[in-house]
């Protein structure tokens, strides 16, 4: 699939953050850092702008809040055309800052929202578009969404200056042919915009829809290095690499990254295929039941909490 | 996805018996069969049925083989209306022996042959459907062979008295459109058969592909228990009774018996989300550089396996 339009981005410290508290080191950070660039990845998503106030630095590690200088400590000195984003959640949005883009490492903010929320995000798409920066609103848990507010939503992003409108599955619910509604959905409302699938693993799912997007017209799409991420974790950058036919990149050097710093990590901190999370998406349900039983003693009692799961939302 | 006629295959001990030499205790090989006959499977896979003369008992399990009165052992006394079936390889005939069907425990007969082998696969279907089995095609590495062959066996089969033909993607290179072209393909020229689906996972894409068969009326589709089989393994049966809506499969059995029989034997033999396997793939090769290397202790040299295996195949 040659499409020059196509833009890849690694969620890698972003998404992978969530599992330990975005705790990575530098060095860490440092080496995806040099290996994306050099495979020709076009965005590098290094984290959170998150505030400190509501997340208390003590807490959590750095990349939970993302400041101009500390990237550029990454950065600095390593030759690269790839281009940086954060996240910003539009419901948890205090006292952080950000500076005009040429002040800033940063190329694109990414706003996470859900749709009751849409007005803070589109009110950060603006601030963040008069700073200069690129800007996308990912709508999150899209599975659990009525239509109509939906297409409100949608509605509302069409008249605001944001690049991208991603559809984005949380819950690891939806397959081929609701990706496919859903990206000819936000085209059909979000005309002249480009489309973003984000889409979450936890039934092998994640790359196949993000393929569907692709077919679909969605030009941005998300990856993480040997998939890591909340649980199952995300679409796999290497499978998508391998997809894509695009000339500028390069599988080497992902493949390299993974052997030498993603095969060790896993050694510490779980993501993949898990069945309690298979059991919340096959609901349609956020993780969060998934993630607690994990952290008992009944961690691979599957049967049961899948009977307990039903009976919950009963 | 409610259609009546689909039915599904699980073949946990036939593939997943490549990886362990068909060694499976028989107590294993019995909470499967309990486990799949509770879930409502519609057919289980009991192995093969190899010749002793090309397949020495003294290197092989009893799932090599599937004798009649081995395959009573395993389900006299549970209650079950499980079908089940066996996969005989076209090109590994010699000895083997068949009963009529109403003396034997098998229902089915599956035969896996490769394009070139169809003469010897279409004889074997013939003498299965004149005993009275019923009786399947199983086109192995279908990712690898030209339109013209590929159609010519098809027309070859559609005068023969096979049930059903499969789309096997045995290198696990294919993505949801090239499915849905096989499996028109296949309906095209087989009028009045039915098409089965059953796919590898190397790039997580065994689920996926699996749906994307039954949206184009694929009714015969194979899982296996927590995704087992050689290398990356097959489409997970879980997922795939967690998608389909038909009232009669119950998948908190299938849950169970992946608890407390499939993850013990994950600690002991490796399948799943293999890089190498994801590069054989990737390049539509057989996986045998990818499980030979495996077994070496560079074993998680990812990037030098992909550039050697492309200087190979130049």
């Amino acid at each position: 699939m040659y499409r020059e339009k196509i833009k890849v981005l690694d969620c890698t410290i972003r998404d992978g953050g969530l599992i330990n508290n975005h705790r990575f080191t530098d060095d860490f950070v440092r080496e995806i850092y040099k290996a994306l660039s050099k495979s020709g990845i076009d965005y590098m998503e290094m984290g959170y702008r998150n505030s400190k106030e509501l997340f208390p630095p003590e807490d959590y590690g750095t990349w939970k809040y993302c400041d101009d200088d500390k990237i550029r400590e990454i950065t600095d000195g390593i030759d690269s055309n790839l281009k940086l984003s954060i996240m910003v959640d539009a419901h948890r949005v205090k006292e952080q800052e950000f500076k005009p883009v040429d002040e800033s490492p940063v190329d694109m903010i990414r706003v996470a929202t859900y749709v009751k929320d849409i007005d803070k995000a589109i009110e950060l798409v603006h601030r963040s578009h008069d700073l200069g920066y690129e800007t996308t609103t990912n709508i999150m848990a899209v599975s659990t969404e009525i239509e109509p507010d939906l297409v409100e939503a949608l509605d509302q992003l069409a008249k605001t200056p944001v690049d991208v409108v991603y559809v984005v599955d949380s819950f690891g619910a939806l397959y081929c042919e609701q990706i496919e509604y859903l990206v000819k959905l936000y085209k059909k409302h979000l005309p002249g915009k480009e489309i973003g699938v984000h889409c979450h693993n936890h039934q092998q799912l994640a790359y196949g829809n993000t393929i569907e997007g692709i077919i679909h017209d969605a030009n941005f799409v998300d990856g993480s290095l040997y998939g890591i991420g909340r649980g199952p974790g995300n679409c796999c950058l290497e499978l998508l690499i391998g997809f894509l036919k695009n000339p500028k990149f390069n599988l080497t050097p992902i493949l390299k990254v993974i052997q030498d710093q993603m095969l060790p990590l896993r050694e510490e901190i779980e993501w993949g295929y898990i069945i309690p999370y298979v059991v919340t998406s096959i609901l349609n349900e956020h993780p969060r039941a998934a993630m607690a039983m994990r952290k008992t003693e009944d961690k691979d009692k599957y049967a049961e909490f899948y009977e307990e799961m039903r009976e919950s939302i009963d």
